[in-house]
């Protein structure tokens, strides 16, 4: 199989992750697979369910948002993936969902407190929201402007796309990425997870309180510091 | 296969999407779908159980409301359906469900505030809910008041059924349609998941704040306004 | 087959709805089928995993609670079925579940208030609470105490089985009937959504207000009344 | 088979209830089955997702917490059960897992309050939670301070490990056991409803108050005192 062919299936495949953990419903969401080499990328067509999406729809898009190959338009969030690619290379797969309660906490414009070490086995620290979009950003190219808020916002909280591999847009949802598009697969559905146990938890005790901090290094450095010992190494 | 054949077997497998997306359990709930030449509308029976449902189990219904085929009783709310399509024949198909969450909207009767993205993606204001129906208008021929309620309620909020599709009865549940069978049914599993979302987003932050103008703006006109982008041309 | 091999295989395959509406986990709940001529019923065995549960493991008993047929203990519940077919032969089928929504507002304490169509289909007034059971009573034969408990509450609040089909014991959860065992289990899959849909239209509006008596007589009337003109005739 | 075989092959089969029960997603949780004679315990590996987990990927643990059989790295979480069958050699079975709503109870830092008979019928008091746990044990084997954290809670709280078969780690989520691993993972099941049962019961009403002490003792007594008459003998 050639390199842009597998490109496609591993992008079709991460895409059916996305209503086979019902992360979407119908058309909602996209996935996307960089190829660093080649700087281009595989990514969803635009508007198609995925009960009929198959992996010849995919379309391959450079760094300038250019159509590479194929017959469909890309998605309509196409410039927001190209967005930061171009400005994190290191990233394999961005995912963009409208899963329930990742959205719900988009919309109420909060960040996701770190309740526990469900939360803290993935990130040490409360999973960021942007800002509004100012007017003037939504009157230009609105989804390249989209992921000009995504780097504002990691830039003003001064998180690193390798730490915090989630974020919630304000009044939108979720994007999540990954060194591939499985782990930003993967990312999409634990940040879901970990929106729905922090809403339960303050339904539970709105005074319950932050985990402390001892804790959130220890789990973050079990999983991902340099003598992390979770997993098979 | 007839024209009549076609419309009956249409109607079926837009029935059963109810039960295959949630949207209704045992009886609950009606597609119909409307063939325009003839003035003639397919609906589900009355009281059958999805699980028993079959094509030819399907009643077509003429815009008086008699039955023009089938040995079954019609849909108990076919004169909401009659009334809808007297009043807007450029509809296909017509979707009343009890799906829990937009039910809870019904009964609250509370319109759907647009929190986000996902909601302007379909609609540019609130999902609108009807007034509580008048103790005179439940006196009258219920169903068909149902209809009027719902006219009544577009009329006066000034909505156009081309650009809401949804609406929520009060006391009562969720009415959609659009151009066709396929597409009411859509709007019918889109509201439940507006539905589920918004009361999401007050639970995690009741001072939320509903979207932003401009941003509204942009969504729906991405995907429905003259210059949309969003799908397939 | 004979009349006691067909009651036990409708007692099996009525169970089995439990699990498969998710209206109990494991061994939890049980649902019983009345023979009014032997009066004798079929009923679950105690404490049987529904997933290794047959139909021959169902148990026969008459309305003393003598086991008449089966070489397993019957439910522990056995006892309230046996009150409840003396207290009202024209029962069918009596169904016990722990389903999450039901036993909610059963631990709340709380009947659940009538407001939408969705409830009025199914009846006319709040969905009842029995009363907290007094230490004597507890001392007694617990599972008979409980039927005794809800005939009271019945008795109290002025409500007859034929129209109210359902009932909630305090700090327990519910218990549904009908004049057969799938309506029993019917009932029980609709009082687990009405309880959803209840709690759901407070959290939208804790202030939403009750549905209006004229649509309450309207609904249950069409569904119920002597002209019902609901599903087939 | 060897009964090192057999006591992986349970292991195996316990550990996919965890997604077959939707009590984890991925990699999350682990159940480990212990075998008395032998003094060695069958752990999931660590970090391997349940769609890819084999019968020979399960590990053979002693008791000091050395691998015995197997190629790869056993659970993180290794040194818990390790503490916990040294401190309770009954134990048949141990379970943790990261379900939605028992971690919801566990981030809140609140014991589960005992609202009604589902609950009683498994435990007759609160369900139970750690303190969080002291910045001296996070410093210290973690994981093995985790076993601690448990012993210290069951301690304080003077509860049996033969009574009390669940418990929530503070800021983290839920560990339960049996006198098999078939009973853990039956607990983690159950567990995970009396959270999602307790949470909606608070919200039906915050002022529903506990269930009487009469009654929990009545209904713990029918199924584990020593006249128990629930299930079969």
């Amino acid at each position: 199989m050639s390199s842009m062919k597998k490109l496609k299936k591993t992008c079709y495949e991460a895409n059916m992750e996305i209503p086979a953990r019902n992360l979407a419903i119908y058309t909602f969401g996209n996935v996307s697979v960089y190829d660093r080499d080649e700087k281009i990328f595989a990514i969803k067509p635009s508007g198609v369910d995925y009960s009929e999406l198959k992996a010849e729809d995919i379309v391959l898009v450079d760094l300038e948002g250019n159509v590479i190959e194929g017959s469909m338009r890309p998605s309509s969030d196409t410039m927001t993936h190209v967005v930061l690619y171009k400005a994190f290379p290191q990233l394999g797969g961005i995912v963009h969902t409208h899963s329930t309660y990742a959205v719900a906490w988009a919309q109420a414009k909060r960040a996701v407190p770190l309740y526990g070490t469900t939360h803290a086995d993935h990130l040490a620290g409360d999973i960021p929201v942007t800002k509004v979009m100012s007017d003037d950003m939504i009157k230009g190219n609105y989804e390249e402007q989209t992921g000009y808020q995504i780097l504002e916002a990691l830039k003003e909280q001064n998180l690193s796309v390798d730490e915090v591999q989630m974020i919630l847009v304000a009044s939108h949802g979720p994007f999540t990425w990954g060194t591939n598009a499985e782990k930003a697969v993967y990312n999409a559905a634990v940040l879901e997870e970990l929106c729905r146990m922090a809403l339960f938890t303050e339904q539970v005790n709105p005074e319950g309180g932050r985990m402390k901090q001892a804790l959130i290094d220890k789990h973050y450095q079990r999983k991902h510091g340099k003598d992390a010992y979770y997993g098979q190494s």
